[in-house]
C-alpha cells in the first residue's frame, strides 16, 4: 500500500493508499482531539487548508462522547463528515500524561478519567477495540510512553512489555477487522518503537517490531522534554531499522525545522498540535519565520500574516485586525491564525514534496532552518 | 434614500440607499459588537449567509481597540474587511448598561469604562466624532436609555435631555462630514425615539424628531424589561408619528416573533444579539421551533438542525455532531450554531419581504407565530 516514489538523500517522496483515499507524504496530520480540529476548524475548512488525514485522539473521544455511541452512530468519518485518511492514536499517551492514579500491569493501565474521576480500564484489546468503534483508517497500536528521563533498566522492561501488548493489538485488529458489524474492515495498525533516549534498546525494539509486518511505524516516546540534538540521533539510530517499504511516522514532532530535519532523516508522517496551539495564542508561522501578532508594531499593519500565503486569512485580513481579534479574545482571532499556519504546514509538506521530487530537498531544507533559525 | 416599494396593511417593504449599497427592507442587522460577529463569524462568513447590514458597538471599539487607531488605520470598513453597509450604535447603551459610577449631566456621560475603570466622558459631541472615526455607513444619535421602570417625570426630563442632544449630535455630524480627513463623508444620522412606557410621551417626541429631517428614526428603550404586549402597545402608538417615507428601526429586538409583531406595525430595522449569543449556548432557530441541541434526544440524530435551510452548518452537520461539539465546549459548535441562527433569521426577512410583495403577509406572520408558539 506504501510506493516509494523517490528518494533525495534519506528523504523519502512516498503514496500511501488507503481505503479512505491516497496520502502523499510526507504529510502532516492535522490534530482534531476530539473529533474537531480546535479553533472552530470544520471538515469543510480542511479540505480548504490542504489537509490530508485528520488525526482525533481515542482518549478523548472514548472518555467525552464515548466511542460505542459514535460506532452506533456509523463511525468517526460519517460523525465529523469528513471522508480522508483519518489516523486515531491509541489513548495511551493521554493515559500516562493526563490520567491521575494509574497502575500499569501487564494486562495494561488501570486510571481515572481526567473528566470525572471515574475508574477506566485500557490495554491493547481496549484501545483497538475503541478504535475498531471509531473506524478511523489507521490504528496506533497502545504503548507505554515512559517517562523522560527514565533508567535503562526501567525502559527495557517497559520495552519488552510494549512489544508484547504489540502482539496482542495484532491479534485483536485481525479479529475486529473480521466482524460482521465493524464500522471499517480494512483498518490499518502501525506498530511503535520505544526505548527512551537508549539507541541500543531503540534498534533492538525496531528490529523486532519490523518482523510482525505491519502497515506502518512510529518513532513514539520522542518530544518529550529531551532536546533536539537527542531527538535527531535517536532517529538517525532507528530508520535504518524500520523498513523503507512502509510508512515511518514520527509521533508529535513538530517545529517546521523538526519536521525538515526528520524528513532528511526518513520520516514521513507528522503530527503536532503547534499550529493550532500557538494559533490560539497569536503566534503564526510564516515565510519570514515565526511573527508574535500581538506585538504593537502590527497595529496599523495591513500586511496579511505571510504574503506568501493563499490562507483565507492572508487572502482576507490585516495583520492590524487580527491583533484586534486577539486582543479582544474574538473566537474569530484563533479560527482565523489556527487555520493559516495549518495551511502553513500543509503547504509546507507539498513544497518538501516536491523537493524531494526534483532532487532539491537540501536546498528547502536549508532555507527552512533559515527561515526559523531563533534570531 | 428610502423608497417604499409595497405596504400589505402597514408592513412596510422598502428599500434604503447607502454609500456602501442597498438595503432591502425589512432588515435584520447582524452584530457585531467588537468589529466581528462572536462565534468566530468573518465578513467573509456574513456574505454566505445572507448578511445585509453589520451592527458595530462604538462603546466596545472606543474603549476596548480605540477608534482613533480604526479611523488612522482607514475605517471600520478596510479594518474589517467589509464593503457592505455598518451601523455603529451611539454607546449609550452600553454606558447605561455596562459602566459604573456614570453621572448624567447636561453636557453627557461620566463613566469608568467596563475593562480598565479608566474614567470616560461621553457625549452627543464625542459619540459623533467616534462614529465618524469609524466611518460606519449609519451613525445613531446619542441619548439616554432611561431604566425601566422610571417615573413619568423623570422619562420627560431625559426625553427632552435627549431631543436637546439630538440636535447637538446633528450639528456635530455635519461638521464631521464636511471635514477634508472624514472616512465617510457621507455619513448618515438616525434619530432615536426613547419615552420609556408613556405613549403620550412617546408620540410628541417622535412629533419633534420627526421635524429634524433625520435619515430614519430608531425606537429605543424597549426591550428592556417591560411585556411584549406593551412593546408592541408603544410601537403602535409611536409609528404613525415616525415618518413612512423613512426607515424606522426597533432597537435591539427580538425574537422571530417580536420581528414579525414590529414589521406588521411598520418598523424596518431591527437588530438583536440573540442569534449568535443562543447559538453559543446551543439554541437553534429552525423553521420547526427553537431547538436544544444539548437534549440528550438528539445524540444519535442524524438531520440536519433545520432540514429546509441552506446554510453551512446543515448542508454538513448532524445535531450529534452538534450536540457533540457543544458538549466538548468546542469553538466549531458555538460557531456552526451562530451561523445557523443568523442565516436563519437573514433568511426570516427574505421570506418577509417576499411575503410583503406578494400580499401574503398575514399568513407569514401568522405562520411565525404558530411555529414559535411555546408548547
Amino acid at each position: 500500500m506504501y510506493t516509494l516514489i523517490k528518494k533525495d538523500g534519506l528523504a523519502k517522496r512516498g503514496r500511501f493508499e488507503t481505503v479512505h483515499g491516497t496520502i502523499e507524504t510526507p504529510v502532516f496530520m492535522n490534530v482534531g482531539t476530539a473529533g474537531v480540529i480546535k479553533g472552530g476548524i470544520s471538515s469543510v475548512d480542511l479540505r480548504k487548508i490542504k489537509c490530508q488525514v485528520e488525526l482525533s485522539n481515542t482518549y478523548h473521544l472514548h472518555v467525552k462522547t464515548g466511542d460505542k455511541l459514535i460506532k452506533k452512530y456509523g463511525g468517526l468519518h460519517k460523525f465529523m463528515n469528513w471522508d480522508g485518511p483519518i489516523l486515531t492514536d491509541s489513548g495511551g499517551f493521554q493515559v500516562f500524561s493526563l490520567s491521575s492514579l494509574r497502575k500499569i500491569k501487564e494486562e495494561g493501565v488501570y486510571f481515572s478519567s481526567h473528566v470525572d474521576g471515574r475508574k477506566i480500564f485500557m490495554g491493547p484489546e481496549e484501545s483497538m477495540q475503541i478504535q475498531s468503534n471509531l473506524g478511523s483508517t489507521i490504528a496506533m497500536a497502545f504503548d507505554e510512553c515512559a517517562p523522560n528521563p527514565s533508567t535503562k533498566d526501567y525502559i527495557q522492561k517497559s520495552v519488552d512489555r510494549t512489544t508484547r501488548w504489540l502482539e496482542r493489538c495484532k491479534v485483536k485488529m485481525n479479529e475486529l477487522n473480521s466482524r460482521e458489524d465493524t464500522v471499517n474492515k480494512h483498518q490499518m495498525l502501525f506498530g511503535i518503537n520505544q526505548g527512551g533516549t537508549y539507541n541500543d534498546i531503540r534498534i533492538e525494539h525496531a528490529k523486532v517490531i519490523s518482523e510482525m509486518d505491519l502497515d506502518g511505524y512510529a518513532i513514539g516516546g520522542l518530544a518529550v522534554g529531551e532536546s533536539h540534538e537527542i531527538m535527531y540521533d535517536v532517529i538517525e539510530h532507528v530508520t535504518p531499522y524500520l523498513p523503507e517499504e512502509k510508512p515511518t511516522y514520527l509521533m508529535g514532532v513538530g517545529t517546521p525545522v523538526n519536521i525538515v530535519e526528520a524528513v532528511a532523516r526518513g520520516v514521513d508522517f507528522f503530527d503536532c498540535v503547534y499550529p493550532t496551539r500557538n494559533g490560539r495564542h497569536g503566534h503564526a508561522y510564516t515565510s519570514e519565520g515565526k511573527l508574535n501578532i500581538l506585538n504593537k508594531k502590527f497595529e496599523l499593519d495591513e500586511r496579511p500574516l505571510d504574503e506568501a500565503c493563499g490562507c483565507e486569512a492572508c487572502q482576507n485580513y490585516s495583520r492590524a485586525y487580527l491583533r484586534h481579534l486577539l486582543k479582544a479574545k474574538e473566537m474569530l482571532g484563533m479560527r482565523l491564525i489556527s487555520m493559516h499556519n495549518l495551511y502553513f504546514y500543509n503547504q509546507m509538506m507539498e513544497d518538501i514534496r516536491e523537493a524531494i521530487e526534483k532532487g532539491e530537498f537540501e536546498a528547502y531544507r536549508k532555507k527552512i532552518n533559515e527561515t526559523f533559525a531563533k534570531k
